[in-house]
C-alpha cells in the first residue's frame, strides 16, 4: 500500500517539540499517533522533568495512545515524529505494531544539534561482546525454567 | 574493568519472572537493578495487564530505579535482567547510562519459548528503506526549526 502522509499531522508533531521545549520540559522531540485520519494521542520528551530516560516523544505518545484505546497494540494506526525515531523508539513502534513511521528530522539534523543518535545504531550492528556496554550471561539453566513454566501455564495472554 | 557480577541478584530477577506469570501479570520476565551490591529497583513485564507494549521488564526497572533515585541516569548502576534485552530495553540500558548488562536465559532461548526478538535485530541491521515497517521523511525544514530553537534557548537540560 503506498503510503499517503497528511502533513498537517506532522506540523502537530513539530509544533509540539517547540512547545515542549519553550515549556521547558524536555528536549525537542514530540509525536502523534493517527488513526483513521484522526489524532488520537500525543507525546513529547520528557527525560529531564519526569526523570525517566525511556519518556522519548515516541514512547510517550505510544503509551498515551495505547492508554486512549485501551489496548497494547495500535495495528491501523501510524506514527508522526518531528524526528526520525532512536533505536529505542523504532523498536516500540514495532511492538506497538504500528503500521508506518513518518518523520520530520532525520538522525543527521538530530547529530548538527547535539542529540547523536548514530552511535547507538552503531552498537545494534555489533556483535554482543563487541559493545561498549558489558553484558555477561549466567544462571541460563534457572532462567530457563521461567519459560518452562510459562509454556505449561494454563492461561495466558499472548503477545 | 572485569565484571564481578553475584549470581543472588539474577535469582531475584528469575524469581520475579516466574512469580510475574504465575499471578497473570505479564510475560515471563524481568530485571533488577542493582547499585554498590545492593537492588535498588525492580520491574516485570506488564504489556498486557497495562496496555502498555513498552513495559518490558527491563524498562520499567529503569523507570521505577530512576523514580527511587529521583534522576533519569543510573550512571553506576547495573542491571540483571531474566532474558536477554530486546533492542528496545537494549537502547534504554544506554540511555540509562547503566554500566553493565547481566542477562539469563538469551535470545535463543526466548526464541524458543515464543519469544522471537531476533528479527527485530535484523531489522536494525537493514538500511531504513529495506525494513518491514514503511517510513518517510517530510517536512524536514520546518522540522528542524525546532532544533534551531532548542539551540538558542537560554536555559535548558542538556541530557
Amino acid at each position: 500500500m503506498p503510503l499517503s502522509p497528511n502533513p498537517e499531522h506532522m506540523r502537530r508533531a513539530i509544533a509540539l517539540a517547540t512547545e515542549n521545549i519553550l515549556a521547558g520540559k524536555g528536549g525537542p522531540f514530540a509525536a502523534v499517533i493517527v488513526r483513521d485520519g484522526e489524532i488520537i494521542a500525543e507525546g513529547a520528551n520528557s527525560v529531564t522533568t519526569t526523570n525517566d530516560p525511556t519518556a522519548h516523544g515516541e514512547v510517550n505518545a505510544i503509551r498515551n495512545a495505547c492508554r486512549t484505546l485501551g489496548t497494547f497494540s495500535l495495528a491501523g494506526c501510524e506514527i508522526y515524529t518531528s524526528c526520525e525515531p532512536c533505536p529505542m523508539c523504532l523498536a516500540a513502534i514495532y511492538w506497538a505494531r504500528l503500521e508506518a513511521c513518518y518523520f520530520g528530522s532525520n538522525q543527521q539534523d538530530a547529530a548538527s544539534a547535539g542529540f547523536d543518535d548514530a552511535f547507538l545504531y552503531e552498537e545494534f550492528r555489533k556483535s554482543r561482546d563487541a559493545r561498549m556496554i558489558p553484558s555477561a550471561q549466567l544462571l541460563q539453566n534457572e532462567a530457563n525454567q521461567t519459560f518452562a513454566a510459562w509454556q505449561t501455564l494454563p492461561a495466558k495472554v499472548d503477545y
